[in-house]
């Protein structure tokens, strides 16, 4: 059976319409990358906990302090360093390993006090 | 020549002594795994900021929000999920990617407006 008009063009978006973002070939592809990326970030940030779940237990047996200034200051340093070289906006991997830190010592107090 | 006193074993930490986190091996092993999963956490979100990046400008061409609510909270349902199958607290999947996407959405704005 012939077509008698012409289908939209898959590997593009239609114009002269309202955008759709759930039917933009062009956005899904890029969600399809943000998805594959963030389900890497959350197994990346799951083996981190595992290990700073680890630190908190030997930091309780040991009696080390829960936070270390000294290491985070240079932790935030490297990576502003890492970030620049990488096109990242420094301050905000500033923001995004400060809030990772917070949650570790949220942790790191709550198994001393638990 | 003959070393007269026993030295500290280099993979244990020292007993009996104020605990020094720079000089603590057990510690120092565990900083250095940390270290390599947050500079793979930089590069992933440095790749994650040149695709949202060409997000923003694809959304501004083709006037989409730069927001999307909807696509929003089936990001934070799969992450939870996927959080939950690694150990890791959904609740802190969540709390970081609304961290990642606000940044994102402060970009897009910015980039429309500029």
């Amino acid at each position: 059976m012939a077509t008698r008009f012409p289908l939209p063009q898959p590997d593009q978006p239609a114009e002269n319409t309202m955008p759709d973002p759930m039917n933009d070939p062009v956005l899904n592809a890029y969600r399809k990358s943000i998805d594959n990326i963030d389900a890497a970030l959350i197994h990346m940030l799951a083996e981190r906990f595992r290990i700073t779940q680890a630190v908190g237990q030997y930091k309780a047996k040991t009696a080390m302090p829960p936070a270390d200034p000294g290491r985070e200051k240079r932790q935030v340093q490297r990576l502003r360093k890492l970030a620049e070289e990488a096109d990242l906006d420094p301050e905000f991997s500033e923001k995004f390993i400060r809030f990772v830190i917070d949650e570790v010592i949220r942790h790191h107090k709550k198994a001393r006090s638990g």
